[in-house]
């Protein structure tokens, strides 16, 4: 749906517009910007606080940079929605995170004025350096490199490392610290507990720029006095200055903090920067939601609101008509506390994950054993295993594209020591309109070839909940648990417990001529094929085969000596995936049979909706219908050849 | 080769003999324990200069703390030789790094001292905090958990993400920054300067023991200076001193800088530490190579020098009788730089490895383009994206098992924007000594699931030269090549250039029957295999795939049309490996052919000589030979039954 934009707002169809403003428009810009995100979010849906937040600093940017030969990185990108409308796609941001619209990201094919692509967060300074120093060595000295990243995204260790680079390197790269104390959820750690002091407290900056007229002053009080003085400004000057500021120990020069919602302060303090050389952070304090009153006091509801009613407030929720299934993320969430309370050993862990994956049921359950450790991947991993290495039963829950980050930990402080840590991917496997940088595509081909490792995947609630179990039972080992975004498909899902025998699947139907074999959430869409099958006479066999590691050989035995034509399934992608081990297997045991593979080709898959990009990928019901009356029609043409 | 004690040394089979000492031996156990550290190391190699530098902090920690109960964790662990010593390892110290000996790096299987299994850097603060706060959880409130890091491994983001956890959590956690100025190489970056600022200055300590008395002289100079000094006091003291410090910005205590090497004063300030609770860092100053004068002066060098003569420190090497093969690194080393020469666009990056990959070559020839960007993984594949979407062509050099840190990054930053970024994986497959933390096992798996990258492995130097040649030419998008520890096989490799067809391996020899389908250097060892075989009247054929991806289809196809017996050979995992791809080409095709996959099994290979793992694994010319009379048997047996 398009909106109408404001009076000075629709005379900008690219920055050059905007600079062609007068600095005294450039508030009633931002109150247009403001208001178009609002108009357009609140009936197309997306991210919605992040943008509303850095409105300023965005027009601030574009106004004071040439733009887009000056580089703008905005870390993560849920910010950047003011950013793609003021760079020639306002009049398409209504087709935002819908197949074949904008991204929810900045995207380096969308548009030039997207420097970089990103999703993930802490991408952003190490990326921009890398553009300052090309930029030096092709001679480009007037070139501007700026990254905007969050005090979020600051604390994951990339950011670290690149700061640490950038401090040794002379090229002209600014770092826009975006302080609002928020990731998603509210932003944990001591690093965010230090922006807050600089920030609130009488700054160290206000301190510097009193120091001279003070000591001054104290000189003026006779010989003495002048010579201590002269020793303690020395003293200050040489030491403590010098590394009295987290930023400056590393070598950036730190300007700030300032208000990042005084959008003509920003322009000027921006101007100002280009001249200065070098490592650079000016650190900007926003409030995350600004303007949009509901979303300032309510900021981890209102990151992504969905469709809501901008002038009540109001999120709109479909009313269903009967119970819905839950999503699988509370099952988890609901499951994990049920465990924790007859099992002392289990604690929950997050990166800066406690609503998206509801560890906060756990976190708000019991507080001393559920860790919200910042955005942090990797140490939330050997974290865990640290606690696994005293005997506790951690379960780590990591999206499945975010566990990307931590794979060298799994392996290396994991699976080679073989502790006891569960490890729930959850949003495995196509996620829907986040796109290719979220989709959890990969997990299984980069999960199964590591040993120790047991990778599972339920098909519903209850296996959900049977594997948890299973998991926090004594010895298990390393246990991956995976699953999709979205709701399973059991209203009714509180069942009691049962314990899984790991590496065994199950048969979910008999059936002629044809088996599929599935793993996880995806096989409900194999009994929708089979379902609509049943009514032409077609039967296909379908197995749930639960463990892509170890595989259930036993019942493979059974289907390869059964079937000569099978089709295999999963909500990932195909080099390497469960298919592939399902192949692996009949090489080995000499197996022959004709085996279609569905699941992610090795291609990238944009942003859609998730039962959209399942079709498009050929895996959802209509896809594995037609992989079996491909199959059927084969069996008909050999008997007719026969 | 067992070596003799020294007195006191010899009583200590554990720590609780050495706590039965008095302190005042503590000097000698000392000098004995660095003496036995060189009567070993030279005669049986290893890592070295990292074990001499710890020697003292080793024993005060040993001696001050209750070990097991009190955990001690070594980060990456080279410099845990005299740990080992100490902890009921001395008698076996001599197969250190033998195979089925005693590891080169802790390892939880080995003993009960060795709290956390180790190897690669920067997760020694996650895992010792996981471990603080399950005992905080368990109740064991006097329990002491330490990490000790080196300042090269502090750099390695998953530090900081750890340190940002550990300043909000209040358990019993102490980490030792061993600063040294090194990593293998010199440590780089921002950090290090700043660790240098603060132990070579007048030290903020120091400042701040002072300025009490400072300003109490100052105020004795009348009221009007009372009242500024007062001012400046308070200013001080609530803003300035308690974010002055990096780490106290953290919220951690910050204790020292000091002296490494005075053991007697650092088990005091052990003793003292143990009784302030939360998180603590004590900064301790020690010499890499202490002790042993040739190593504090080439401190790169000796950090794990081979064999040598310990009087006159002569490096032993064996003198071949006529030119050897180079190793792989040096042909990488070497070509870059003739590379970089004829294309201004190259770039190369390593993080922290430029020895260990002989990228300090270009480093050396070409300055301002080629960098090492710290132990930080992560940031130098994202800060090589940066340069590529700059159109610049970067050459990053990473470990194959280092590459799992920063595998994410391979894929958000650079394949899902199909970035000109060059990978060379060094130390791909199994490497020998160093074990399983450090064997390249996973990366072909890992990396041919991943949409646009090109994944290859050259057989020979003059492969690596003219892929590394390929891989620069224009719009060639992301590719990786992976090549082996250790010396490639032709001694005359400077060959002029030659263009590759991305996706085209080669034929190696004709063959009957049975057909050898190798990837990369492995190759050489089916060459021999081969070889052997002819003397039987055997002769397979032997491909060379060079690309894991994309597959030479075409040479498939050629080969499961000729051949009903396929061998394949890699030096990688077989769970998803090429070997894997092969048979998803042959289901996709509906070929059918008894398949034998040779590489590394589904388990952890422990630590020995690559050749001897090879063979144990059984992928190399023996094995290979073995698969091959295997299935001439069957061919035998099946004409028998005929």
């Amino acid at each position: 749906m398009q909106v109408e934009a404001g009076e000075l707002l629709k005379k900008i169809q690219f920055p050059t517009d905007l600079r062609n403003l007068k600095e005294a428009d450039l508030e009633q810009v931002c109150k247009e910007l403001r208001q178009y995100i609002v108009d357009i979010v609140s009936v197309n849906g997306g991210h919605f606080a992040a943008s509303l937040g850095v409105v300023e600093l965005t027009v601030a940017l574009h106004y004071a940079l040439n733009t887009p030969y000056d580089q703008i990185l905005f870390d993560v990108g849920h910010q950047a929605y003011g950013h793609k409308i003021l760079t020639g796609r306002r009049e398409n941001f209504h087709t935002n995170r819908i197949f074949g619209g904008l991204s929810g990201f900045p995207k380096r094919s969308e548009s030039e004025y997207d420097s970089f692509g990103v999703g993930h967060s802490s991408t952003s300074i190490s990326a921009a350096l890398g553009m300052a120093v090309a930029s030096e060595y092709k001679g480009e000295t007037d070139r501007q490199h700026v990254a905007i990243i969050g005090d979020g995204a600051l604390t994951g260790g990339m950011a670290f490392e690149a700061l640490n680079h950038a401090g040794i390197e002379k090229s002209n790269l600014l770092v826009i610290l975006n302080d609002n104390c928020m990731s998603i959820d509210p932003n944990v750690g001591a690093m965010k507990e230090y922006l807050t002091s600089i920030t609130t407290s009488k700054s160290y900056n206000k301190f510097r720029d009193d120091l001279v007229s003070v000591l001054s002053k104290i000189s003026k009080n006779g010989p003495n006095a002048y010579g201590w003085a002269k020793k303690l400004e020395q003293s200050i000057k040489g030491t403590l200055l010098k590394n009295s500021n987290l930023f400056e120990s590393l070598n950036f020069r730190y300007f700030g903090p300032v208000d990042g919602h005084d959008v003509n302060k920003l322009v000027k303090t921006i101007e100002d920067l280009k001249h200065i050389n070098g490592p650079k952070l000016l650190h900007v304090v926003t409030v995350k939601g600004k303007g949009y009153a509901l979303a300032e006091k309510d900021q981890t509801k209102w990151h992504a609101p969905g469709l809501f009613d901008k002038i009540t407030g109001e999120i709109k929720k479909s009313v269903p008509d009967k119970p819905q299934p839950p999503k699988y993320q509370d099952v988890f969430g609901h499951t994990l506390v049920e465990l924790a309370e007859s099992n002392d050993k289990i604690m929950g862990i997050t990166p800066a994950m406690p609503s998206g994956s509801s560890m906060n049921i756990m976190m708000k359950a019991m507080p001393n054993r559920a860790f919200d450790v910042g955005i942090a991947e990797q140490h939330a991993v050997t974290f865990s295993a640290g606690l696994a290495a005293q005997g506790l039963v951690p379960f780590c829950n990591i999206y499945s594209s975010f566990m990307q980050r931590a794979y060298d930990q799994v392996i290396h402080d994991v699976a080679l020591q073989n502790l006891n840590v569960v490890f729930c991917l959850d949003r495995a496997g196509l996620v829907g309109a986040d796109g290719p940088t979220h989709h959890g595509a990969y997990d299984i081909a980069f999960m199964r070839c590591v040993p120790n490792l047991v990778v599972s995947s339920p098909m519903n609630e209850e296996e959900l909940r049977n594997l948890m179990y299973t998991a926090q039972l004594p010895d298990k080992g390393p246990f991956v648990i995976r699953y999709p975004r979205g709701n399973g498909v059991m209203p009714d899902w509180k069942h009691p417990f049962k314990e899984l025998t790991i590496g065994k699947g199950r048969k979910v139907c008999d059936g002629e001529e044809i088996a599929i074999l599935t793993f996880g959430h995806i096989g409900n869409e194999a009994s929708k094929a089979i379902q609509k099958l049943s009514e032409d006479g077609i039967h296909p066999a379908h197995y749930d085969l639960r463990f892509a590691k170890p595989l259930d050989t036993e019942l493979l035995h059974e289907v390869f000596k059964k079937y000569r034509k099978v089709i295999t399934v999963e909500d990932g992608c195909l080099p390497g995936g469960i298919g592939s081990a399902v192949i692996e297997f009949m090489s080995e045991n000499q197996y022959d049979a004709d085996v279609t593979r569905l699941g992610i080709p090795d291609t990238i898959v944009e942003h859609g909706e998730q039962q959209e990009l399942w079709q498009i990928c050929g895996y959802d019901a209509t896809g594995i219908e037609a992989a079996v009356r491909k199959l059927t029609t084969g069996i008909k043409t050999e008997s007719l050849v026969g």
